[in-house]
């Protein structure tokens, strides 16, 4: 997750909603990415699509259920239901979205063998968020 | 939605899952699109996923609020989840998807202003779909 937190970091320095994730099959890790819906003028450029579409494109494979994907907020709708078509091994995620978080709408988005685990390193991936969009309001 | 469904037949075409998207912004047409998730190696490769991110390189921005979607099959919630943060007008659609479609989950993934209009030329983009996969199956 410390890794992903760079990848974020990365996108606050590009103005950019800093969220950050990485996948990692066997130990290593085979995609990183980060949100760049303003740099891409796309709503779809979340940190999370592009490092399924580079993951697939590492392994060679649109398949992910041998990989973990480690993001630093927990993902919104679209990003939920493009890792259950992944049908990716595991999510850990940090920070929760009260807003926009897949949970809000049903848990039951993801593949049924996809697991889950929640809150990793969320007061960083929290603070970070929180100290880009209060910059924002000033 | 003639010409979603001409994306459609593009799709069957090249082997990939028939369905076929267009974006229309004051009349005119500023995407097409059909599935790719076979020749991209990539889940995230859905026509309406694809035609979002041309329409917004189109108009050069990122809401899609004063357009119109026709895709000949009901958005899985990927799909939905995207069509959400691009506040697209309007969403029309053909077939009904009896296992992916997002009112499965919850009709209200979409923007509160979107517009959706089911069923236009649903048998043509059923039966179209319908074929490749009794295809698939011999």
């Amino acid at each position: 997750m410390s890794e992903a937190l760079k990848e974020a970091q990365k996108a606050k320095e590009a103005d950019e909603v800093p969220v950050g994730a990485v996948i990692v099959a066997g130990n290593k890790i085979i995609a990183r990415a980060h949100n760049l819906t303003e740099r891409l003028t796309d709503v779809t450029a979340h940190a999370e699509m592009q490092a399924i579409t580079s993951a697939a494109n590492a392994i060679g494979g649109k398949y992910l259920m041998d990989c973990i994907l480690y993001v630093t907020l927990e993902p919104c709708v679209m990003c939920a239901g493009a890792l259950s078509w992944s049908q990716v091994g595991t999510i850990v995620y940090g920070a929760a979205d009260s807003k926009r978080g897949f949970t809000l709408i049903d848990k039951n988005i993801l593949h049924p063998k996809t697991q889950v685990i929640s809150g990793v390193l969320a007061n960083q991936s929290e603070l970070l968020l929180k100290e880009f969009f209060a910059n924002k309001r000033k």
